[in-house]
């Protein structure tokens, strides 16, 4: 018997029409033999309110308080799926995280899972029984409840799919799957079948909401196939994985474009050489609470090392300055700085194992007479930094260029999963 | 240090202004060097929006599942109350049912509290923190949820206190002590200093809503003193303790008069002598789930038997219908039934040593031309039922002959505690 862990995040549950329409799909399911363990979060809105009543008395709530206020969202939903299940005659049993001991460190608000105690739920499916578990918390060695901070319940559910060997691991969401690109930039995006790990690690740190980094990378480390499909059409989704298909003798260049809005780069070119220089400025940044992106260094044949890197838009003018006092003090050249960038990434495993992909995007960039600010690379991505105000025609350009086109006009509904 | 076990309601909780109230008052006796853990209920209106999602789904929901949707109210009102206190700098930890194992069986939502693990609580306390406990929960043996029923925080609050060996448990209400009536029906109601469990016990059977039965029985089975008193105004309410205070030399006859409307009065007379013939008439009743509150029984001179009962109004007319019908299977001479009905008690300790109170409540009501319809006594009460029409004047009267009635014209702010 299939055993499936599937995840209902908070739309999917928000109301209780939404909520019976999730349990009907679980109980025709769960008539067709399969094992089901359910993971659900807080219906949407409850942990708004929820907050919105911690700020009306604190401005800094207790993070360990905050965890047990929060906590209650999520219990609130998997009592009521189990009741809309036994109101249909299908045997489930809900529990909290504390509850089936999924146990964490002891981080409020972002706690991290360490290992599950299964023999309740193991007994439970055996017994023929849905199992439905609240996601996003946990429980600490001192049995205080932690919550696991965003996307923990798509971490939650990879999580248990993991510990149980589940066949699969289903994330219903908003959207019906992971596409080429946005289709609010390009009209004609694609649905992917499939996509590997390490591409949707790509995409989401690009940026793409529909899953958090943390539980893909989970899901890559344990081997759990993926699944992202919509809670409210039918579809097959798009499955992520090790491995690219059988199927496709020729997997595809490209899987997707992600791109990022409202960046800037900054430059520091003539840094004197010293083995401490580049040391004193990355501390100097960091000390601002400022993340740098991309970044790239050469040194120079006089010796002086030139470094340029992106930081968002809202760091800029912070950084700027951090950059002029400390490049003062090194005795740099020169500082540039430009801010209204975007960053564009096209992303595939399929670059591992071919040439001219590089050699491709920039005579597109080049024939669509768009400037590239920065050029990086990485094993199965290349990014591109160019004017902000140039990036919707090179993504659309690149969209085509690498045959991503969809043959059907796409449906407009199928909104999109890269912010 | 004095240990105090307090305890807030869900209007005392009901707002996030209420809560910043009762955090304002724990801050104010954590600085005078009381120790306290606080016991606090579902902020109100809450549970009912619980309950009424749960309706939405299911009109019969299992349980289980209930009793995991309705304890996350409580928990919501201990994470909120901590925080605020945090926010006064204080140290506050809170703790669910589960968490501080408030163990008790598995009947859920009328779970009975079994044991509490006592070693979170007493090194918070002696790390100088306010422990924040979630009234009416608890878990049993298989770590599942449970609630405690109607009343349930006083009970968690009153074994806690029980636990802890505290000094006192103080219920903090709407109302600001026990009245010795009602003031709807009596202007000149006084409040009562003192009172002991066995009072308070006849007052909560008649129906006073300050205290559930369950949490005044465990009080005096566990010697817990119990205070009632207000969170909206000052004052030192009514403690429920054991014992008379030796200050009162003279203890009052009676400390209170409690009163029911809507009863109802059967009679079967002449009920032929059979052994079995009162059994086949209370298990025809008991099998229509009929409560029977007052039972009188009397033994004619012919071996015949009469018996008369009350019963609620509500159950009247099936009561009448059962008592038809198994009358004449067992030959009963006569059937008489009324209804419109009240029961008035007279309470006190002191009747165990006084006579003449039976003759001074029959003469009052003689003077009043009230007619008794029944008399029932029991060591600390009399009660007597009379027609629904007659009972205000009744109560009254009898107010002022036991001398209950205050000299101060008395706020009639101070509502009832008697239903």
């Amino acid at each position: 018997m299939r055993l499936i862990v599937e995840k209902f995040g908070g739309t999917s549950v928000g109301t209780v029409e939404r909520i019976n329409a999730v349990a009907d799909h679980l109980a025709d399911k769960h008539q067709r033999q399969e094992s089901l363990v359910v993971v659900v979060s807080a219906m949407s809105g409850e942990t708004n309110r929820l907050v919105n009543l911690a700020r009306q008395i604190t401005s800094n709530p207790a993070p360990r308080e905050n965890d047990v206020l929060l906590s209650t969202g999520e219990q609130v939903t998997i009592a009521l799926l189990s009741m809309a299940l036994h109101e249909r005659g299908v045997k489930a049993r809900s529990y909290t995280g504390p509850q089936v001991s999924i146990r964490t460190d002891d981080t409020y608000s972002k706690a991290r899972i360490r290992e599950i105690e299964l023999s309740k739920i193991r007994a439970d499916i055996s017994a023929g029984y849905i199992v439905v578990v609240a996601g996003f918390q946990g429980v600490d060695d001192g049995g205080n409840i932690t919550t696991l901070g965003r996307g923990g319940s798509d971490t939650t559910a990879v999580a248990l799919a993991a510990a149980l060997n589940a066949d699969e691991c289903r994330i219903y969401t908003d959207v019906d799957g992971i596409y080429t690109t946005d289709p609010r930039v390009v009209p004609v995006v694609r649905r992917l079948d499939q996509i590997t790990y390490d591409e949707m690690l790509e995409l989401s740190s690009m940026g793409a909401k529909v899953l958090q980094l943390r539980s893909v990378e989970m899901a890559r480390k344990h081997h759990v196939p993926l699944r992202v499909l919509s809670s409210f059409k039918l579809g097959d989704g798009t499955i992520i994985s090790g491995t690219e298909k059988e199927s496709h003798m020729e997997s595809p260049l490209v899987s997707g474009i992600a791109f990022q809005r409202k960046e800037a780069k900054l430059s520091l070119l003539g840094i004197p050489s010293s083995p401490n220089a580049l040391k004193v400025v990355f501390a100097a940044i960091a000390e601002a609470n400022i993340n740098l992106d991309i970044i790239i260094q050469n040194l120079g044949a006089h010796g002086a090392t030139d470094l340029s890197f992106t930081v968002a838009a809202e760091d800029y003018r912070l950084c700027l300055e951090v950059v002029y006092s400390v490049g003062k003090k090194l005795g740099v050249e020169r500082i540039e700085g430009e801010s209204d960038l975007a960053k564009i990434s096209v992303i595939g495993v399929g670059m591992r194992s071919h040439t001219g992909i590089a050699q491709l995007l920039l005579e597109t960039l080049v024939d669509q007479g768009v400037t590239t600010k920065m050029i990086s690379t990485s094993e199965i991505k290349i990014s591109v930094v160019v004017h902000e105000s140039e990036m919707d025609r090179a993504v659309l350009a690149l969209h085509t260029a690498f045959h991503l086109d969809d043959e059907d006009e796409v449906n407009s509904s199928n909104v999109l999963q890269i912010a």
